[in-house]
């Protein structure tokens, strides 16, 4: 295989979705599996993954939560339990009936969430106000069967995810928790991740089955669909009340608690991927690449060898130091011009080369994987420069993913407007809605569907539909 | 609930089993299920699983291993291709019939071990030798039927655990890489966990189904049976060969790869319970426990509330850069009394607590939990004296356990010899084994099994069955 043919073969702009396959492919994010639908997350994609996981873990950590585990398997009377949860996820349910040749008395959930399996703990663990909040987060995988239009991260029939269930004693500080949640979920997607999200609820049609209401990350993809990043759901009593999840309050009466739920999953890498790649592979924000900066020696004469590495390996150790996450690529079996192709599809954000001629201007040359910008820095305050160049490539792509975003964002005052902006450019299109029917017929004849509530209420409008007055003013898009 | 209801109600000496269940659930270890066999890990349990988790990630990733994800449900027809491999799983194996209402067209089972799933991709990803060696760790769970004698963290239907699988290019390498994992293994449970144990290979009626050889690390629980704490196995070219593992060597000829896999699971903290905890409850070693100092502030007047908090804070920080992990429990709704017995209960080493005299003094009061005993420290270099002090309860809980040990070991020169020892005082008992058949014939008229073959063979003995010479050294116990 020639560095070529390491090369994406397709355009970005040209075939997304070949482009997309291509990239997971050769930058070795993952991989297929013959389990239909199934994906492999590839040590690449994975130490992507740890790295969000770290994040998130902190940040809810520092607020009270808790790791736990709960079981895989739900027995199905306990998926039974809240009827409109169960109606939402029985007809993807992996069922387990055997084990061995022995068939079991009741069916086991493979959990595709799992409120129901945590519910029946809480019930037994919640007796007082002293034992609120509950706040538990689970770092696991659920499975839910996906027929069609499988994509790796998209949409997977096993995805990785972090689910968080909390009980407290008021409406009111379970609605705080949903927030909060997701505020932190907001903070990831667009300070590590560099993807600017819409935030706001869904509507009934669009909530997580079971909630009161759900609130959700939006955010645009190059081609103009959308994907959801993430959601965290107000629960009501809608849980507490068939899993019998009361407290004695303060008031020594006895309540029935108030939950909440929420879920990032590896989805958002498939948006990371989508957001900021370009025709030479992966661009990973530094915040989040596993390796931030890569060090090449180049080296035409064994001679200069030795003091080339030494140096690559003090300014290594010297990045490391300051907490800068560093790879030096010292393989003898590839070319330096291999190691640039390897590493600007696996979109490392800043590449080191260090050759003779730099050795002898005490300088090293630095590029930019966000801009292709190549430079030399002078050896001294070379740590200090290449990492300020890792904040200003972080910034660069959150700014270049908002003006996209700007760019795919319209507004729409009729049906026609609506889905001539919705062929000629799609992305989020802004309009009025009046209620559920009409947001089922605009789904049914455009494919768009409602993908957040406006937080911003201040003006009312005309329906889009029925032209209905008063209606609440809606983010529209063609979705993942 | 008052302070005393907290408490262990029965000895340890007196009925392990019902003490260990107490310790369990009154340390908020673990919870039952409903899911029969399965088992819930709360966050005090999994706080452990996490220090586990770290050690051994941050110890295997400096030795070039990565993580990475596989499918959680395995197509029938992958697990059947190594025949030896599909024989011992099958009977426990949780079959996936359905999707919904939709018969599958093929069985899928929920993973019980993922060999099979990750070799479908390594034949993939390997093609020459510059593709090796792969060293990869997964981080996942499995199920496996478990209908009798389920016991929380011991033996339950569904485990945490990490799995190793390598893919090498001589047998050579393989076999070093499964020592090297067994090395790890001990270091993780000796000196972090305490535990002492013995390590070696497992007989052939005792290996991992598919393995050319297991490697195995066993530990004796104070109730005289051994539980075997981690296994690595040289899988040779046993799954290679049916999965078609192949590379192109430096030869130029093709070869088919060597293998190994090797797992840890959540049942280290079943013997980390068991081996040190006492009739007060848990005992955690500082190095894995997820607070090593609680601090409890202890004031008869509200207005010295202010000032002992500010000493607790003071020091707890201190504590904290230092690298110690700490937990101010100043909570108003409990006594101290209450927070004594607690964090007695959930095994902290070490407690200071700070009251009106000890600021007048200028000291602190610190009371270890592995010795129960109390002293008075100089403030000012109560830091150093604490760190001083996990380092001796680290050590000292080794050596009760290494002594304990020690105690439960013995050798067998006959039948007669071996049944006593084994009714009388139980543990390991050594003794000459000469093949398979003489093996169960103990099992089948004892219960206990090899639990490995002594790595020092350099006498050979008679058999304790058949009293054939040349036979090996072995260990045996009842297990776990």
């Amino acid at each position: 295989m020639s560095a070529k043919d390491l090369g994406i073969t397709v355009k970005k702009d040209e075939n997304l979705s070949e482009w997309y396959t291509q990239v997971i492919t050769k930058a070795q994010m993952a991989d297929y599996s013959s389990a239909k639908g199934f994906m492999v997350l590839m040590p690449y994609g994975y130490a992507i993954w740890e790295s969000i996981k770290e994040y998130f873990d902190k940040r809810i950590k520092e607020i009270g939560h808790k790791n736990a585990y709960f079981p895989l398997l739900i027995p199905e009377r306990l998926l039974r339990k809240e009827t409109e949860h169960f109606a939402g996820f029985t007809p993807e349910v992996f069922w387990v009936t055997h084990t061995g040749d022995r068939e079991l008395g009741e069916k086991l959930a493979v959990r595709p969430t799992s409120e129901t399996i945590i519910y029946e703990s809480y019930s037994r663990w919640v007796n007082s106000w002293r034992d609120l909040p509950i706040l538990i987060n689970v770092w696991n995988s659920v499975v839910r069967a996906e027929i069609t239009g499988t994509r790796p991260f998209l949409r997977t029939s096993e995805f990785l995810w972090q689910e968080g269930h909390t009980v407290h004693e008021s409406e009111k500080e379970a609605e705080t928790e949903v927030m909060t949640i997701l505020e932190i979920y907001k903070q990831l997607v667009e300070d590590q991740l560099a993807i600017p999200v819409l935030t706001g609820r869904k509507t009934e049609r669009e909530k997580f089955k079971g909630a009161v209401y759900t609130t959700t990350l939006e955010a645009i993809m190059p081609d103009g669909k959308a994907l959801q990043m993430g959601t965290s759901h107000h629960l009501g009593q809608n849980f507490s009340k068939p899993f019998e999840i009361k407290y004695l309050g303060k008031d020594e009466k006895e309540h029935f608690a108030w939950t909440t739920s929420w879920g990032v999953s590896w989805r958002v890498i498939g948006a990371l991927i989508l957001s900021h790649g370009d025709d030479k592979g992966l661009m990973l924000p530094p915040r989040i690449a596993p390796t931030q900066v890569v060090l090449v020696p180049i080296f035409y004469k064994e001679a200069d060898k030795e003091s080339i590495l030494k140096v690559i390996r003090e300014l290594a150790e010297e990045l490391e130091r300051a907490g800068v996450r560093t790879y030096v690529d010292n393989r003898t079996q590839y070319t330096p011009g291999w190691k640039y192709h390897e590493w600007e599809m696996k979109g490392v954000p800043v590449r080191v080369e260090i050759g003779p001629k730099d050795l002898l201007h005490n300088q090293i040359t630095v590029v930019r994987r966000d801009t292709g910008k190549k430079e030399s820095l002078d050896r001294q305050t070379a740590r200090q420069t290449i990492m300020r160049i890792l904040e200003e490539i972080q910034s660069l792509l959150f700014e270049r993913a908002s003006k996209k975003m700007m760019e795919l964002t319209s507004t729409a005052t009729n049906l026609e407007s609506f889905k001539q902006l919705l062929e000629e450019k799609g992305g989020f299109i802004k309009g009025y809605l009046c209620d559920e029917s009409c947001e089922e017929n605009i789904q049914k004849e455009t494919g768009a569907t409602v993908r957040l509530i406006s937080p911003d209420q201040s003006q009312k409008g005309e329906c889009l539909y029925c032209k209905s007055e008063n209606s609440r003013l809606v983010y529209f898009a063609r979705a993942y």
